[in-house]
């Protein structure tokens, strides 16, 4: 049996084979390999390092006295680091496990998905968790910025979990239990320091002595930056780091201290940084400076095709993120289809397919050229270009001469009426593999995604690397370079293949090429595979996969494999006793696994997981189910925690919880939510049962926040709020509010069924969004870390399918929140209000144009969606009314009225200067309509009176009369008509949709 | 090339590979990997633990910003431990060393005597620092005891110094230089680290903030200790020790303050230690308990020899301390004689011989057998054996029937006149080898050393583990059992060789076996065999080599090797600008190298090393000619860097250094050392040149200690003092008198040549004295840490070479001492001054007793050695006087004179009450003798009047008289002439020597 230490020595062995040096852990305490200098100093400027090292990684706030299975105040990891990107960096880890003793062909290994960021120090960086079947083993990131410098070059970043790696290759399922040494257990050597720094960080450590120590080493640490220093700089700042943490494991931190603790240490982190940056180029870079890989040649020659081929072109990456692949599939098709446009090159249809690893774009029946055509060049006018006795000008001459031309070539052309003189050129269609070679080319530079990064490519930037391109034309290569990358016509297949690279005779046969390499590269049949296989192996185990409420679920992880591999597994029906949302967010968030369940829809005690590839299906069951295992077992500790608690107690650690710095604590929030939604229920005047729920929901909003489950699985705040009320003895209405307080957590998840869970439901919302845009925060771009789209979203969900809480309009919500927010001594100026509320709105029209509504009649009720009911009712009436005899032309004749009159007009009028026969019946036909209806079902009959009456002034009267007192007597009337409809709905909106 | 980090690597697999586990460096900064748990707390209590781990070690005080090539704040040891003592340590040690791609046959391995121990917390262990080529590269510990606990089982712990091996092995000459990693050099990695943290730790850090620091840090320790948390709680004790560091490296620790710093942290260390093995016993050991070795089976049965054959008796050990190797051989050799006296066996000569790893007894024509002889054994006394019947009473039956024989065996024995019964049983002799195996079996039981430890055998102790033994009586192995050793007839040769261990057929081939495989076991012989190798190495270079002079090294070089390989190496002749006692102290002290000087006594750039064995000489030179370079390289650094400065300066370094906790600082110790030689120039009258001489030297006493060089070589202070005094511009007598104080350095050294520099000496020597025995310090067995009978014997030495102090007694001398050790405050009683005086005349006696002096005639003069001086000449004289006619008799008279009055009689008497003639006359001799002279010289002349009236007094008085008047003035006369001689000498100590 491979034991820990031989583990370590064989990482250690193979990276240094790799020509990465070897250093000693760091000798204070650090939370991560990366706070090592030799991650987080090396990875900033131009010199070169390879680096791999052991770090015990020391976290006070996971320390379980060593009795939690999988957690440790002090767990080891495996670090690698390689600047520049040596280009082949997951190749490079994967035969690191292979050095491990993993065999990659039996076992599932991925790469998922996992971006790091660390804003405190402005650090970031994209990647994945690497799964072995389905156990997150490494953490696998491109660094791209640290101390708020940009890196350049790209450092890889490869962090082996070692106790987890080994609790799989042993099958142990605690830690203690791992073969750390021959004859020696990880317990045996490590368990009594496990035991007695847990004791000390959650029990025994000495608050005050530990805040007197955070400001000698802040101290420190800043006297060191002054003394350009940056090594014990970071040495302090790192000691800092620490005793914040033992701080925050003891429960010692407020929300102010916290603040302003991250705030030092950010501003010391970064100076750090730039101060180790700089010292360095004093230096003059001792390592010398990193080389950039070289650009691919520019093409300069093109093979000639004939007849009509089929183009291939293929982009080949690392694992992009699920939702990536389709949008990149996406957008390169519709790059291509634009960029084909714009050139002469004839062709049929674009296709596009992608998997995690490659987007393929086909286009077929290419021409083989471009047709020939002319180019028409525009010369000087006309009249600069001969003179008065008709010769041609020096200036004509020399466009001429430009142009390469004798001046009899020059000829008339006429440009929106004025005479120039021109020449028409030939312009030869070029061949097929010259144009496309520029168009695929922009292609690739052209790549983007939600959120791009940098690798060893100097201009290169997209979700993930790019490695190869594949573009043929039939069977010829079509010379593409795109910065250092060059087409060709070899293409990659599984990473563990023995072959993992193919050549690719044509275009023509790619698809089915790929498939003998066992890769479907056309997600519609992936997914096909995928449902097929799992509602096999589901029914085997006598119940099914919910295809269609697992939907989003099997979306990605149609985005996840190339080649899907179901696998049926299994967990101990014991576990069935947790709550079921438990037991399925854990198998969904987390694993990316199909639950299965009987007829009634009740879980059965197995999964459907989706492997890549031909894996030993043994194998990976096992292995999933040993990581299912051990997170129900997680589960099933937090949920027996949790359950000798009670909610008060639970909502007590709220006060620990940080929300927002200005903002304050969580409990704060919680109790900002409580005030809001009482003062909302007053506006709605709730009363009786239904207000007594809602002031004890109230006091408990927020409480499971503070229960360990919640603190492990954020999804399943509300979910365990509920569950830990009823049990606590909780009314189940009070139960069922603070679980609609969550909802909706996303687009067309449902909204709370209960009012007092609605009120709480909207409170919480407008608090969120009136605080973060009062101190500056709302979103920008794709940057929205609040949410608060999604909590707009929500707020306008909620009102609309609660019509009896339409006096809570945005306006009126927004007020109570910034009621509250303001109480706390924050500013919540007007506007910012206004904006939140037009913020609002946007996400309610887009609610609406999603759902495929008229983009008139949606523009028509907008005005009123500041109760969304009301302009939903309104819509619905639209629709109905649009369907109706004479609606049309009542809204061509407020329409124009409205045109007619300046939108400065009062509605007011003397009618006694009315006196010609139509303006009288108008005027009496308005006074029949005053006051008007306020809503369009009521509207509409009542205004009828006004459609002919208008139509007949119209044709009769000369608004603009000579007489002022006439004239405005018309304008008014004509501006009281437009008001009477105004509050409607925008009916100028409407347009000459209806009419036309 | 082997880089750094594959040598890490390298010994890492190796040790793993034999069973010891890896650990991580300890995640806060320790000085040594020994203050990792792994070993500290490790070696404590009765589990196994087999452990490697590399150590980056932190020792703020060497920061150098990376500029010396040696010497780094932070140094990376390599350190195993091995708990129980495997047996064969150094074997797995030395193949550790192949295993780094070292040729040890190649290379000149050694393992040369270096104790460890840390009194702060209690620990200490024996052991060697390993030499490669004269490089010292491992330290090499069996640890006797941690936190003041005795270690059962005892750990060895292997320490191998990283960047030392690299250098050698890579063959640079500054650590910057180390191959790192491939491509990657130590200073390229680490250098800026290097040069930060040593501006951090010599002149940036925070002395304030350390201190708070420390008191955070301790008052943690001690919190945890309560907690019974001794993990955490040895966290703390680091992290103290640590900051003390820093201070210390900050120059920022005063003599108090670091007393109590070390107080404290010893305290905080030990109970760690305590409550650790508390903790573990109580966890019931989780990893079990250590197995004692067997014991060897006691041997029954024993070969018989026939004819008289010679014994071969061979301790087998591991390398023993120069010093201990020749009195082992003495000890064997007595104790050998003494135990086969105690039998009836009969044998010739008793010879041994001893190397650094055996002691080898050899017996000549034993005997086969001893003789046969009788035993009588005593009954009842005769009256009680036989009743008035004369029958046999009940008492004698019995003892008949206890010894086995009948009542009519029964025969008188006489003793001392009384009269008994008694029976004669025969003895019948043992065969040899019975007798020999209980008495060799009780020497390796009863050998001992000065500092004596334990290893893996539980019953054994001495200076070094004994690992075999041999004992063949002619061609036949004596069956010997020690604890758990069997004698056989396999003696081990080399470690290197390619078989390592040897048969030996017979006792009688047995040194030239040895011979053969290369190993001189006579001293003698090796002894010549260095002289004459290093004198034709010497010559060849055109020098020679100092043989007498060198006699204690050459004798300390013989005890270091078992086959001498001289070796002549060289060195620049640039290093020849250095005062030659820097050059020569750095060859003797530190590498054991023979110098090399010219006719004239002038060191030539050569020297002689002693390897061990058949090694590659060119390998051996040009390693130890590396060391040899980068030790002189040092010492030039600090020379220039002592120059730079004033012996003013570098006096007031004396303020930071420790003298003794109580008596306060260096700096308070050359005060009062200053203060104490102008009080004693008072007393002899010192003037003129002689004293402003002394004036100026006191002022500037000591100051050399406050260099680096003599922080480096401290048996250079004194010699750089002059160095560096005359290069200040002081007077050469001023220069000679800072020389003069530190002499005698050792017994035989010469004393001051300069009366201002023997005030000082003594000054010096009676400070410490008084001081320490005042305080309680005073030498208790072998123990005696501040040297204080060699400060005795030096002041006696002086005062016996300076009589022109003879008015300095150590009376006088000490009170001096006294007062001003008493102006600090601390009481020094009358009694702890007489009991130096006493210590010091003890030291005197023994000098005289050395030099061959008779000890009647020593112990005659000892009364004066108050003033040795005047004793040496009262001694001088009476070795005159007994050659002379006369004294004897006078002698006689006196010593008669003395024994006839009772000690309390008063020297007065009535002249009137004597009226016989012999009486009279000797009154009247008495009266020309009074006052008597008071040398010996003046007073044997003068007394000579003396002995006819005395003899003439004795013959016809009878001194008691019955009238009491009569008797009074009889004895006062008599004690009249005892107490004229009595200031003389002690006359009866001459007992009669002089007349028998």
């Amino acid at each position: 049996m491979l034991t820990m230490q031989d583990a370590l020595l064989a990482l250690t062995k193979y990276w240094t084979d790799r020509g990465c040096m070897v250093v000693q852990p760091f000798n204070t305490e650090v939370g991560a390999g990366t706070l090592n200098p030799a991650t987080i100093l090396r990875v900033l400027g131009p010199e070169p390092w390879r680096v791999a090292y052991v770090e015990p990684s020391v976290r006070p706030d996971d320390s379980r006295y060593g009795e939690n299975p999988n957690r440790l105040q002090t767990h080891t990891q495996f670090q690698v680091v390689l600047k520049p990107d040596p280009g082949n960096p997951q190749e490079l880890f994967l035969a690191s496990l292979e050095a491990l003793g993993i065999d990659i062909h039996a076992h599932d290994v991925r790469f998922v998905e996992d971006n790091w960021a660390n804003p405190a120090t402005g650090s970031w960086g994209l990647g994945w968790e690497v799964w072995l079947d389905g156990l997150e083993i490494t953490q696998f990131t491109y660094f791209q910025q640290a101390g708020g410098m940009t890196l350049d070059p790209v450092s890889v970043e490869i962090t082996y979990g070692i106790e987890r790696i080994m609790m799989a290759l042993q099958g142990v399922s605690h830690f203690k239990d791992i073969a750390y040494a021959p004859g020696i257990s990880y317990g045996e050597a490590f368990g009594q320091a496990e035991y007695e720094m847990s004791r000390y960080y959650l029990d025994d450590a000495d608050v005050e002595s530990q805040k007197r120590l955070f400001e000698e080493y802040a101290a420190e640490a800043r006297r060191m930056l002054d003394a350009r220093l940056p090594v014990p700089a970071h040495v302090y700042v790192l000691r800092c780091s620490h005793t914040f943490n033992v701080l925050d494991a003891r429960g010692a931190v407020s929300t102010t201290e916290r603040a302003k603790a991250f705030g030092r240490m950010r501003t010391l982190a970064r100076e750090v940084a730039q101060l180790w940056a700089e010292r360095r180029t004093e230096l003059e870079h001792p390592l010398g400076v990193a080389e950039v890989p070289a650009a691919a040649p520019v093409p300069t020659e093109f093979p000639k095709v004939s007849g009509t081929r089929q183009l291939l072109f293929e982009i080949g990456t690392e694992e992009m993120p699920p939702s990536e692949v389709t949008k990149t599939a996406d957008a390169v098709r519709t790059a291509l289809t634009e960029k084909l446009a714009a050139t002469r090159l004839g062709h049929g249809t674009v296709t596009t397919y992608a998997t995690p690893r490659r987007v393929v774009a086909f286009v077929t029946e290419v021409q083989a050229v471009e047709p020939d055509a002319e180019r028409v060049v525009r010369g000087p006018r006309k009249s600069a270009a001969f003179d008065a006795e008709g010769n041609v000008t020096k200036a004509a001459a020399g466009f001429a001469r430009g142009q390469g031309v004798g001046t009899d070539q020059l000829h008339d052309l006429d440009v929106d009426g004025v005479e120039y003189v021109a020449v028409t050129k030939p312009d030869p269609g070029r061949g097929a593999a010259e144009v496309l070679s520029g168009v695929l080319s922009e292609i690739v530079s052209g790549l983007r995604s939600d959120k791009n990064m940098r690798w060893n490519d100097a201009k290169l930037s997209f979700t993930r690397p790019v490695r190869w391109l594949v573009a043929l034309l039939g069977d010829q290569v079509v010379p593409v370079a795109a910065s250092t990358l060059a087409a060709g016509r070899t293409t990659r297949v599984h990473r563990t293949a023995a072959q993992p690279t193919v050549e690719i005779a044509a275009a023509e046969g790619y698809l089915d090429l790929l498939r003998i390499h066992g890769i479907e590269a056309d997600p519609a049949r992936r997914r096909e595979q995928i449902v097929t296989a799992a509602q096999e192996l589901a029914k085997a185990a006598g119940g099914s996969v919910d295809v269609e409420g697992e939907s989003a679920l099997i979306d990605q992880i149609v985005n996840l494999v190339e080649e899907p591999t179901a696998i049926l597994g299994s967990f101990s029906a014991d576990y069935l006793d947790l709550p079921a949302e438990i037991l399925t967010t854990v198998m969904r968030k987390h694993q990316r696994y199909l639950p299965v369940r009987d007829a009634d829809g009740t879980l059965l005690p197995h999964f459907v997981a989706v492997a890549n590839g031909s894996v030993d299906e043994d194998t990976v069951r096992t292995g999933n189910e040993g990581v299912l295992r051990a997170r129900y077992e997680d589960a099933a500790f937090f949920w027996r925690a949790d359950l000798q608690t009670t909610p008060e107690t639970m909502k007590g650690e709220l006060d620990k919880l940080a929300f927002e710095q200005r903002l304050g604590s969580m409990a704060q929030r919680a109790g900002r939510i409580g005030r809001i939604a009482e003062s909302l229920a007053g506006t709605v005047g709730l009363a009786g049962d239904d207000l007594t729920t809602l002031r004890r929901a109230a006091e408990l909003a927020k409480f499971d926040l503070g229960s360990q489950m919640v603190v492990e699985l954020t999804s399943l705040a509300g979910t365990m709020a509920r569950e830990y009320a009823r049990r606590a003895g909780e009314t189940e209405a009070v139960a069922q509010a603070l679980y609609d307080m969550e909802l909706p957590r996303s687009a067309g998840d449902p909204v709370p069924s209960t009012t007092p869970g609605a009120l709480l439901a909207l409170a919480d919302r407008f608090d969120l969004l009136a605080g973060l845009f009062a101190i500056g925060a709302k979103p920008t771009g794709s940057s929205d870390p609040f949410a608060l789209r999604r909590a707009a979203a929500g707020v306008v969900a909620i009102l609309r399918e609660h019509p009896e809480l339409r006096a809570i309009t945005l306006p009126v919500g927004l007020a109570a929140a910034a009621d509250q927010i303001g109480a706390q001594g924050i500013e919540v100026p007007a506007e910012s209000l206004a904006e939140v509320s037009e913020f609002s709105v946007r996400r309610y029209e887009q609610q609406l144009i999603d759902r495929g509504d008229d983009h008139h009649q949606v523009a028509a009720v907008l005005p009123l969606a500041e109760a969304p009911a009301t302009a939903d009712e309104t819509l619905a009436e639209l629709r109905r009314q649009v369907e109706t005899e004479g609606f049309a032309e009542l809204v061509a004749v407020l329409q124009r009225v409205r045109r007619i009159v300046p939108a400065d007009t009062d509605p007011q009028y003397d009618p006694s200067k009315l006196t010609e026969p139509a303006e009288v019946v108008l005027h009496e036909a308005v006074q029949k309509v005053s006051p008007a209806p306020t809503t369009l079902a009521e509207f509409v009959p009542a205004a009828a009176v006004l459609v002919e009456p208008v139509t007949t002034f119209f044709e009769e009267i000369l608004v603009m009369a000579e007489d002022s007192d006439v004239r405005a007597a018309r304008l008014g009337l004509l501006a009281t008509i437009r008001d009477l409809a105004a509050p409607i709905l925008d009916w100028q909106a409407l347009g000459t949709s209806l009419t036309s």
